[in-house]
């Protein structure tokens, strides 16, 4: 392999594949990066067997071959490197870097050792625009389960259904969904279970770009895929395994009737919240009053050791006067995934789901169960 | 004790003297700050009984008091009130806090618990400009021992001498020395040892601001005092013991002839360093090799299961060809602390001690000995 590439092109490509790589001391050929020459781009891949990203940068070939070296010192090392064109050439199994006044070596690993990739050629795909596909999955990603005791609720869960894509999460304490348009109707609904990890690979890699994400699928592997215009290759690829399992039946746990309806300022809200936080003791517990004589939510809490808050924000309130126990985080989480300026809190009974919903935007729904009073 | 002031006012004291308190177990009383009445101030104190960090803030006073209150705890809260007045008001051996629709109480403790910070009034002071004794100070308090074998060197050695303030660091491997003019000159030389947690502490509490700092000394203690235009009270005072024991003969270290003499660009030289420290292996030595027939700097390093690296870097350079090698840490510490676009290297023989300096400021110098060959 012979290669010449632009820094800063080579800097940003390892800066995206070497998020997936660990410190694995059982394989550390999951630690590199493989270098792959195809057509004229230089591939950068990078696995953890259950995860991959692969990526393409326009190259000038000067000799085809494959060379796997450390991705994350590779990428320290190229950052040091001025903003010239660098020589990347495959000596005595490893890198030789040529750039300007450097000259360097960086000792390698045997490219047949690295683990392949599953590809997806040929296969049929869906597509959605890249950057509501990628907002939408981050306002859900968190909410999944990080305990494995439950495979199927520690990942995120995808129902392509007619004209939508939606996406679930949950840890059986609160529950989240978002729905988004596909660019085609679906002919028959399609329901897989994509682990955490890519989920955010996903968000932080593509999270910007604008233009349509492909999202390719098997009976245990998916694929985003983020086209490059004109080009034979991709500018993207992330690989994953699913979660095998059947996700539970969400749809029940969300509540369709309420007594209480609020509409409040999300960020007075949010505040208020996290300020009775700090007194909330070992179980987290603050409790939340809403009044619709005087239109106003009081937020307490109170630890013996740490002392007492109460704060009052007004709020448009309709229904029955409601008092219930939450555990801050949930609230807060599901506050900060909502980004309008007021929301919709509905509230159904002292110990029954509530819902959390931006106002003037029907694709996402939070709901988050009380703590039952003891 | 019952006071009304500013939100912004309150936050951003308790953001300094928060810095001080840690997570103290055996003796909680610490984690605390003393909020106390002082004429028409409100002053607030917190001690980890090496150094104490004490601020006076311009307050309504509305009833005289003191109370103890955790103090990043109170520092969080108060951050997430609204931008408004706070009532602030001693109840039940605790803190009352009221602003807009807040209504808190903070569990506290008994005043009378709080240790004393040593006060150093009537006694003489010495006056340097603070931002040039900040500046200063920054480039020397990071290069003391953090080993505690030798106390004396774990600290910031001062030299108060004619109208001259001389701050020293070491650890044995690489010496600094920063002088600056003091406003007045000293009738007699003064020297102590500070610590270097509260040399940090001056550095980030007081670093920004214009003015003339106030350097009050004991046998044992030492305060840095920050004045407040036409106050009864200072701004900010640092409070510190001193360490005990008698300084290194440092001088006899600074080398005064070279061999070779080399003025280099600093960021060039500094990043070649920066990217041979990454092929340097576990004892971090790299190779510089100084050349004054091709006027250029060559910086190596390999390690079998890494790689090579080879740079060269264009240099002015006087006197004989050179061969040295450095811990990379020690030179890249070295040439951060200098902010001049060139530097200064002289080099005295193989094994002897080498000098950074900034160019065209004489009141700075780093003196670093190289790797012994084995």
């Amino acid at each position: 392999m012979k290669v010449e590439i632009l820094k800063e092109n080579l800097k940003s490509g390892l800066s995206v594949v070497e998020k997936i790589v660990g410190k694995n001391l059982s394989l550390p050929i999951l630690d590199n990066v493989l270098l792959n020459t195809e057509d004229n781009f230089l591939s950068l891949s990078a696995t953890d067997l259950e995860t991959a990203i692969k990526i393409w940068i326009l190259t000038k070939i000067i000799k085809k071959g494959k060379v796997v070296v450390p991705a994350k010192f590779l990428s320290s090392f190229v950052s040091l490197l001025p903003n010239e064109k660098i020589l990347l050439e495959e000596k005595k199994q490893g890198l030789s870097v040529e750039c300007k006044n450097f000259r360097n070596q960086i000792q390698g690993f045997n490219p047949e050792e690295f683990p392949l990739i599953p590809e997806f050629k040929n296969l049929e795909y869906l597509e959605v625009d890249n950057r509501k596909f990628c907002q939408g999955l981050a306002q859900i990603a968190d909410i999944a389960s990080p305990s494995q005791s439950r495979p199927e609720i520690s990942g995120i869960y995808f129902i392509f259904t007619k004209n939508l894509v939606k996406i679930v999460a949950t840890d059986s304490f609160r529950l989240a969904e978002k729905n988004i348009t596909l660019e085609e109707p679906v002919k028959k609904d399609i329901t897989f279970i994509l682990p955490q990890k890519p989920a955010r690979e996903i968000i932080n890699t593509l999270g910007e770009k604008e233009g349509k994400i492909k999202i390719y699928f098997s009976s245990n592997q998916t694929m985003f895929e983020f086209p490059m215009k004109e080009a034979a290759h991709p500018q993207v690829q992330i690989t994953s395994r699913l979660i095998e399992g059947e996700y539970p039946n969400y749809e029940e746990i969300i509540p369709k009737k309420f007594k209480t309806h609020v509409i409040v300022k999300r960020d007075e809200f949010l505040n208020q919240i996290k300020a009775a936080s700090l007194f909330s003791g070992k179980i987290n517990e603050i409790k939340i009053k809403v009044n619709p004589q005087n239109k106003e939510i009081e937020i307490s809490a109170q630890d013996p050791d740490i002392g007492e808050s109460q704060s009052i924000v007004s709020a448009k309130i309709e229904g029955e006067v409601i008092e219930a126990s939450f555990n801050h985080k949930f609230l807060i989480d599901g506050l900060l995934n909502i980004k309008s300026s007021e929301v919709i809190f509905d509230l159904s009974k002292e110990e029954g789901p509530c819902v959390l919903k931006p106002v003037g935007d029907a694709s996402y729904i939070y709901v988050v169960m009380p703590i039952k009073s003891t």
